[in-house]
C-alpha cells in the first residue's frame, strides 16, 4: 500500500479524480464528463476507471470521495442538479473496489476544509468559504471543523428565502440560487440578450453592455446582503470565495467588500480561495488525509 | 466561602439579582430598576449593594455577570439601548467587590448557554436560542458551546439587512430588531393606532383589531424570513424561543414552524425556551458555574 491517498469530486458536470501524497500536494490528475444523464452508475465505474489509472498498480492509503448535496449510505439528498444521483449508493460502490479506508462528504463542506487545512482560511475562525458556481452554498468553520449540522445541511444557503412571497424548498426552490447561482445568472442573462450566455460571459460583458451590467448589479445586490446577513449571524475572521464564478472576483470581491463594511458591525475579511477550480477535488483528499 | 453562586443580568430597564446552588437553581432574587438615565455607575453600586443583601454576609464561590452587548474589560460594544453603558469598566468594578472569580458576558449568550445547560435545548445540537424582545438576539450553539463569533458579536441578527435598500450598521441602524423587536413594533403600534401601544399589547390586540393583526402579521412574516434563512444556514436539531416578547408565543411559535416547514430542507423543532422571563439571569449563573 502506498502513502499516497486519492480524491474523486463528483460534480454535475464533470468528475475530478487525483492522486496526492499525505501533505495534500496533487501529484496526479485526470478529469471526465459527468454525462449524468447516461445514468449515475456509468458515472462511478468511470470514475474507478480513471481511478485505476491514476493509481497504475498501487492501493492508495486512503480515499475521499465528495459529491454534490448529502452522501448517506443508500442515498444522496439535495442533489438536483445530478440527474439520478438521489438513490446511488456511492459509499459502498467506491469501498467495494479499494481496501483502504473510504470517507464520503459534501464537495463545498470538503472544500471549505481544503481552505482551512492548506488555503485561505488557514488560522481563521469562525470562518466562512463561500462557493458560487452553479450552486450556491457555504462551509461554515467552527473550532477548525466544517459544521455538518444536524442533518448534513449546514451552509446549504442556495435554500435561502430571498424575499418574503419565496416559498421555498418545499415547493422545489432554491431562491438564492435562482437568484444568483450561476445557472439561474446565465438563464436570465439569455433572455435579457436575446442569446445564450453563460454567467461567466456575463460579467464580461457587463464591462460594456448597461443590460448585463444592471443584471450583474442585481444579483450583486442580493448575493452580498446574504453574505452581510450571514456574516452578521456567525462573526466570521474571514471569508474566502471560490465555485466556478470566481473568475469574476475581480467584480465579486470588491461589491462583497463594500457591503459587508456598512452592515456588518465587525466586518470579516474577504478573500480568494486558494482553490477557485479544483477545491471539491483538493477537498476530496482533505477528507481522505 | 459558601457553596453559593451569584449572578447579576443587568438589563435595559431592569437589573436581575439572583444566588444559586451549584445545581443552578435559584434560592434568593431580587429586581431593580436600572435607571440608566441616572448614570451607569450607580446601576452597577446598586447592584452590587443588592447582591450583598442576598448574599447575607457570605462570600460566593464564583460570580457571573451578563449585559448586552460585548463587556470588555474597559467598555461594552453594541449595548445602544443602555446610555452611558459603552464606557463602563463593568468586569473591574465587579471584581473589586468579590473574592470569587467573575466570568462576564452578553446576555443573550448566556442565556442560549443556561438554555443548553439546564433547559428546552438540552441534548440538542447544532442548536439556537432565539431571544425576541426589545432586542433581537440569537445564541448560537454548536459543540454545547455558545459561538462567540471573531469579535464576540455571533448571533448579532438584530442587525441583519432586511431589505436591499437597507444600510444597517454603519448608518447606526438594526434593520431587523426595527422591523420585528419590541420597541420597533410599539412605536409602529403607537403611530397605527394613534395612541400608545406597547409590542406586547400589540399582540393582544391582534385578536380581533384588523390594523394590529396586519403589523402583527407583517412583523412575523419578517421575522420567520430571518429565522428561516438562519436554520438554512446553521442546520440545527432544536430552535428554542424566549425573550420579553415570549408571551405572545402562542402566535410566534406557529408562524415560525410554519415557514420552517415550507423553507428549511429539515425544519428543526421549535420550542418555547424553559426560562422566557430570567434567561439572562440564569445565563450569568451558568457562566459563573
Amino acid at each position: 500500500m502506498s502513502e499516497e491517498v486519492l480524491g474523486i469530486d463528483f460534480g454535475g458536470t464533470k468528475v475530478a479524480v487525483g492522486v496526492a501524497d499525505r501533505a495534500g500536494n496533487l501529484v496526479r490528475q485526470a478529469r471526465l464528463d459527468t454525462e449524468a444523464e447516461l445514468g449515475a452508475g456509468q458515472v462511478v465505474s468511470r470514475a474507478l476507471a480513471a481511478a485505476r489509472d491514476l493509481l497504475d498498480g498501487t492501493e492508495p492509503a486512503a480515499v475521499g470521495v465528495v459529491s454534490p448535496g448529502i452522501v448517506l449510505p443508500d442515498r444522496i439528498l439535495l442533489a438536483p442538479n445530478v440527474p439520478g444521483w438521489e438513490d446511488l449508493r456511492l459509499p459502498e460502490l467506491v469501498a467495494a473496489e479499494f481496501a483502504a479506508p473510504v470517507t464520503v462528504g459534501t464537495d463545498v463542506k470538503a472544500a471549505g476544509l481544503a481552505e482551512v487545512r492548506w488555503g485561505a482560511l488557514a488560522g481563521a475562525d469562525p470562518a466562512v468559504f463561500l462557493s458560487l458556481g452553479t450552486g450556491i452554498a457555504a462551509a461554515i468553520v467552527v473550532g477548525g471543523q466544517v459544521l455538518a449540522g444536524a442533518n448534513g445541511a449546514a451552509g446549504e444557503i442556495g435554500y435561502h428565502l430571498v424575499d418574503g412571497a419565496d416559498e421555498g424548498f418545499a415547493s422545489g426552490a432554491a431562491p438564492l440560487e435562482e437568484a444568483v447561482g450561476g445557472r439561474g445568472l446565465g438563464l436570465r442573462a439569455s433572455a435579457a440578450l436575446g442569446r445564450p450566455v453563460t454567467a461567466a460571459e456575463l460579467f464580461t460583458l457587463a464591462r460594456r453592455d448597461p443590460a448585463a451590467k444592471e443584471l450583474v448589479s442585481r444579483a450583486l445586490d442580493e448575493l452580498s446582503r446574504h453574505v452581510a446577513n450571514l456574516a452578521i449571524t456567525l462573526d466570521p475572521r474571514r471569508i474566502a470565495v471560490g465555485g466556478g464564478l470566481a473568475g469574476s472576483n475581480d467584480v465579486i470581491l470588491p461589491a462583497l467588500r463594500e457591503r459587508l463594511a456598512q452592515a456588518v458591525p465587525f466586518p470579516p475579511e474577504v478573500v480568494a480561495a486558494r482553490f477557485p477550480h479544483d477545491g471539491a477535488l483538493r477537498g476530496a483528499i482533505a477528507l481522505a488525509g
